[in-house]
């Protein structure tokens, strides 16, 4: 459990768009919605009787109650607004603050229970963003098991076969599909009690829309990037990282391209450090980009090129502050980005490489090693 | 993609709390926040360069924009309340209706911008609620990746061998853990391309806090609750069943126990039918146990007992609407719901047994059949 410095009355949703702040305040995570409120330093919860077991094991630092314990009326237990609004009162407090994403008809419902809602506009948890020694093991320990399901794809397509007749892959006697590959991705995370939804397996033009999660059999003589980001299912921290690779030989083009993204990803990681800002990492990659002759637009209707930012920072949620992007501010110890260019275009395909790191005093470090050989 | 009879103004987060009605009203889903605006018969979606490419693949139901195509300034990209701002007033209105889980900060941006927003009470896709032919199809795909996954249990712990000395089961020549046995679970549902976060497999005591994911080592003699409720990840549909079964012979007391939860599932299934209440149906159980001798309540201040409602609706959510509950309506014909009564105590373990049916004309039809056999 985090000791925030805030010392708000705060009100926010578990179970909804607020479920990771929830889960940075107290530990506490549920499938279904719940509330939390901090009152200056106390902390509680409101539970259905169902979560009622789980939430009490929290210990004392956190003050459990449900409907029953507050005396809810069978009306005010019919909505979480009003259960709020209850809570609220049942505390003493007459004004509460919540943060931007909490639920429009929830704030509507506690006004009109006669309480003054203040909506948030600087981030609830700032501290949130500099990640300590036990959530950058947390962190690590996501980014090893995505290496190692990494590695696994990089043996599948290392003993594949090419099917000389069409340029098909072939394993286990039979065609290898983006789904076989994903499937024994998955395994591997699921042996370390990690989930990912979203993997990444994507051949050829594919890989070109850079969320387009891939299907269908692989060719040699193609890229296939593969993105893996999993979740841990017990400390609820992401790992992520993304490598391009290539079965048979590559055009002087798609070398061309493979080489400049590298190229870029290893000068931004040497550029990560404090005080240097995420917009100045992702310009000198699209200044590299654009010097070796890799224009980014529409062509043909189709974005491609570089068409997405640098990185993002990792914690709690897959996509969090701070944005290595033309919105990036100055990096500092103890945040955990990606570094991750990619070139796309239709007929060479897409190349995107990404490591995980955490900015230290000196520069960053990678948080778990993975070889960026192409030719496997 | 639905026609929905509504033809108001709405404006929908998808990504965030909204993300199920974005995607029952175009099918669309993106990890990141996105808009879905639908303006009286059309439906358009803002979304990034890096979506675009799969928004466009909808086809031309739905209208595309990026902040690029809008025309926003740097500082309209910075926040998704400005960007909802541009394009609705780029598509002529001057007022919106959100629902309920609008973020409250993505309103204020709305009002700051001089629009008029509507918080709607009403749900929003009232014919969610009732599937139709092509929903029940992935209801029922998802239902029997469940069922399934179930067998591969019930299959390892029929298999199991007792250890004389301190009745722990034995599996492959080790301890069987409800992680094993999970495990095992999560590599049946990957196959069918379904996933699951909160699988449970609570032996003994864990099974009677309902939401203990269940942990080590599994004991001959004390129930084992299987709780499995999978998404697929293509359709977005869940499934959702329980059983619960012994390895040894259980004591009378807990035979008593799961024939009074036995009886109590088969007659509020015969009881489902089209203008019968969630109320009546989940009375009818709390009067059978309570007849049976089986009280709820606290003891020794845990929650123990029927100290759940008797199911819930399972769609793109594994918890909606209806409610078969003292809050529960009349069932309609088309509505996919749990019937799931259980019997908790410490001493005793847990009994939950669950499924997944749809409201026919006549009664219900259970979406896939498993075995009720708690001695496997």
């Amino acid at each position: 459990m985090k000791t925030s410095k805030n010392r708000m009355n705060l009100l926010l949703v578990g179970g909804g768009a607020d479920a990771v702040n929830v889960r940075y305040a107290c530990g506490f995570t549920a499938p279904d919605p719940f509330l939390f409120l901090q009152k200056g330093a106390e902390r509680h919860l409101l539970v259905s009787m169902l979560e009622l077991g789980r939430a009490t094991a929290l210990g004392e630092g956190v003050h459990c109650h449900t409907a029953d314990s507050l005396g809810l009326k069978a009306a005010a237990r019919k909505s979480l607004g009003k259960q709020a609004a209850g809570l609220i009162k049942h505390l003493g407090l007459k004004q509460i603050s919540v943060s931007p994403v909490c639920p429009v008809g929830l704030v509507k419902d506690l006004e009109k229970a006669g309480l003054r809602v203040q909506v948030m506009r600087k981030p609830l948890f700032p501290e949130r963003l500099l990640k300590n020694e036990e959530e950058i093991r947390h962190l690590r320990a996501s980014q090893r098991a995505a290496v190692s399901a990494m590695k696994a794809a990089f043996d599948c397509i290392r003993e594949s076969r090419i099917d000389k007749k069409n340029r098909l892959l072939q394993a286990d006697g039979s065609q290898l599909t983006s789904e076989i590959l994903r499937r024994k991705i998955e395994v591997v995370l699921l042996e370390a009690d990690c989930v990912a939804e979203e993997i990444i397996v994507a051949g050829g033009d594919q890989g070109v829309d850079p969320h387009e999660r891939g299907h269908g059999p692989l060719y040699a003589g193609q890229w296939i990037v593969l993105d893996i980001f999993p979740q841990s299912k017990v400390s609820g921290y992401w790992g992520d990282i993304t490598r391009t690779v290539m079965k048979g030989r590559p055009s002087p083009e798609q070398k061309h391209q493979y080489q400049t993204v590298l190229k870029a990803q290893k000068n931004a990681l040497s550029q990560v450090k404090p005080g240097v800002s995420g917009k100045e990492i992702h310009e000198e990659i699209c200044r590299q980009f654009v010097e070796a002759g890799f224009e980014t637009g529409l062509i043909d209707g189709v974005p491609q090129g570089f068409i997405h930012s640098t990185g993002h920072g990792v914690g709690l949620e897959i996509h969090e502050a701070p944005s290595v992007s033309p919105l990036g501010g100055p990096l500092e110890v103890g945040q955990v980005i990606t570094i991750e260019p990619g070139l796309y275009y239709k007929g060479l395909g897409g190349v995107r490489i990404e490591d995980t790191v955490v900015v230290t005093e000196k520069g960053c470090s990678i948080l778990a090693r993975c070889s960026k050989d192409a030719g496997l």
